[in-house]
């Protein structure tokens, strides 16, 4: 039996530094919840000069990956460097030698899910990666443990905190999107080059994580239909809001049909009495539909320095209590089947609700000319709203449907969007049932 | 290594039979999570005869308990039967006998902590009991296991599924606190001697396992200042939304203040925008505030047959897989300290707001006695509503203070409750803050 945990860090950023502060400031209760002595052995980054508000041991430091790699005491490797390359070889190299894995990287995990998984098998090593989704909140052990009793029917998230952030501006300061990002990046939410954020690329891989864990089987985030939030505007939100009781969140949902998954990313109208209506902010939650269980939701901070620290440190305890046990890796953390494959139901074949808003010119005969369309195409309108004529001819018109196949409502926007009286593309927001 | 956990069950009422169910249609997933071999080896009650609608082989029915205890071959024993006698003597009887235990009794575990995890410690045998608080929501594992980075900060539950439904209730239709215990009561939500609901007893005991958890030291229920809802008025509610709002809940709070424990149940005013106020009817909801992760909640219903079984099963799978692997029992699940003494803040010590409710005659002056006794006592006004004169000469002045000790406010309104010109007893609610 060890009797000591070593740890070796890749990556002294901002997380990795979260990670140094907790391990510093709380090691006796972690000590204590771990069962066993926790260190850090050795710390590999590029840059040590960068000022990280942070006193470390300089004989910790590292350049040089394979002072950790080749240490044969590190038990385990934490992982905080992000991003595909070298991190990919890098893990998979560290499982090679027998060290299990703690990382936050879900750009990684969610594309090579198969190749690490396997090689996690194969080794004997776990992997933990709590910090991958919606930071601190323990959502993923939650999947993996406190609701492995229940058969995982749905999963609704919002799993990324710079759009909601963007779109809470939005919605109640009625400002555009151009002017919200441009607050969330000077508010440090967004980054210079947002685009994996606003193109819902962070949430689509997020919602393959929680797929892949709730279904055993590696959904691909390439395959997951993603629609981002750039196309937005705010007087959609306003309508949406104030005619309809909706609220408009960039939602991430995987449901559990008959044969199928259907999992997909887009901007999603919430009934505002829907608890997801309420989540503001940079905040993220993941609201679970589990057969016994019934609905829950798990909610909090999706990033930040310390909030991934606290899920990454949390995942150091109950692996270093695994290994001082010496059951790490005897059983894998996520069950998994390499050669179940599970059919992703094609974006064309779902059924939900519209809203759609159509831009026509005034002119008597046009609402029952696209109403018209509508049903033959076998999508019925629940509700109709049609503002008052503006001093411009050009009014909007905007439709709540029915549940309606999508590939009838895309067919039908295309007769419409043909008619003469139209005067810009139909545009259309699901809404969630 | 065992080829097989053997299961003995305790109680088969509603949550038993909701385990029994569970374990035959999600099977094959659960052995699959669990690593090993599952089965249920005998059920133990007083009574089969109510059909409990679910088929048992009668082979593993008995009417005697110590058919379980005896067993050698049962690992885990799940205790469901609830109360405070037998249910204790069962546990510890089994413990003594080198069994793991699975429980949700809340009663049970908060009254007697002390010897339950100092029994389970010396025997080396794990005690789970997810289902104790919030039914399936897995919230117990993540403040032992994915919150474990941190420091608790705070704990602010809505624990009592019962006293939300009245609650939401009399808010969403404006009934008096009878008429919605009785729908409560109608609908199943509410049973026939109300009293631990409505009390806020079941709330304390569910407060007290969880800041147990957080604290690492047996919190008593019996030291936890406990309101109730039963003195609740329409009205108050009615004030408090909407001139100032605040919706009204039973909240369990328990804050780590410098060298005490504040913790405390009773009706608390919560601000709309707060994600609290957006729970409703039977939901549960924990919110935990820890040093690293920030702010997080945890939401789903607290009671009901599958969501309990859901929690009991999840632990069976993770307990199961310990005993398969040997270490079940040899790190206790929670880190407890039996000669760790807390020591609780007295009521009177809290600072918190305040909403006040003044019966006064309608006479010049009244105001002023009142805020300047106030002042005098240290309690200052933040802002204050008066109700236009009624058709009676009694009038309700209304106010929200600052925070101000409780032990001040307690003398100002005995002194106010003197005046000649007040007609009833002021009522205060204290305001989430």
């Amino acid at each position: 039996m060890k009797k000591i945990i070593n740890l070796g860090l890749i990556g002294l950023g901002t997380v990795g530094t979260g990670v140094v502060k907790i391990l510093r400031d709380n090691l006796s209760l972690i000590e204590k919840k771990a069962g066993t002595k926790v260190r850090i052995k050795k710390i590999c980054d590029k840059d040590f000069k960068s000022s990280r508000k942070i006193k470390v041991d300089k004989k910790l430091l590292t350049g040089d990956i394979a002072e950790i790699l080749n240490d044969p005491e590190i038990d385990i490797v934490i992982e905080l460097i992000g991003g595909e390359e070298p991190a990919r070889r890098i893990i998979l190299e560290a499982m090679k030698r027998g060290k299990h894995i703690v990382t936050a990287n879900k750009s990684l995990l969610s594309k090579h899910w198969d190749d690490i998984f396997s090689s996690a098998k194969q080794n004997k090593v776990a992997v933990y990666f709590e910090a991958s989704v919606a930071g601190g909140v323990p959502v993923i052990q939650s999947l993996n443990e406190g609701l492995a009793a229940n058969r995982i029917k749905s999963i609704l998230g919002i799993l990324n905190g710079t759009t909601n952030y963007i779109l809470t501006k939005m919605t109640k300061e009625g400002i555009n999107f151009k002017d919200a990002l441009k607050e969330a990046q000077k508010k440090g939410f967004a980054e210079a080059n947002p685009e994996l954020d606003i193109e819902g690329i962070d949430a689509a891989q997020k919602i393959a994580i929680l797929s892949s864990i709730a279904f055993g089987a590696w959904i691909n985030p390439g395959e997951i239909f993603c629609e981002g939030i750039t196309a937005i505007t705010k007087e959609d939100i306003k309508y949406a809001r104030e005619e309809f009781g909706y609220i408009l969140k960039l939602l991430a949902t995987v449901k559990n049909t008959d044969r199928e998954i259907e999992v997909r990313v887009h901007p999603t109208l919430v009934p505002v009495e829907h608890l997801l209506a309420s989540v503001e902010d940079e905040f993220n939650a993941i609201y679970i539909s589990g057969d016994a269980v019934g609905e829950t939701m798990f909610y909090g901070k999706g990033a930040g320095q310390m909030t991934a620290a606290s899920a990454v440190v949390s995942d150091i305890i109950y692996l270093s209590r695994n290994v001082y046990n010496g059951i790490a890796g005897k059983v894998p953390y996520v069950t998994y089947q390499r050669d179940k494959k599970v059919r992703i139901k094609q974006i064309d074949k779902i059924e939900t609700k519209y809203y759609i808003r159509f831009s026509t010119i005034d002119r008597p005969g046009v609402l029952s000319k696209i109403s018209g369309i509508l049903g033959e195409n076998n999508v019925s309108i629940a509700s109709c709203y049609q503002k008052e004529r503006a001093v411009s001819r050009e009014v909007p018109i905007i439709m709540i449907t029915h549940k309606a196949k999508e590939g009838d409502l895309q067919k039908a926007l295309r007769q419409i969007n043909q008619l003469s009286v139209v005067r810009a593309k139909s545009k259309f927001i699901r809404i969630l049932d």
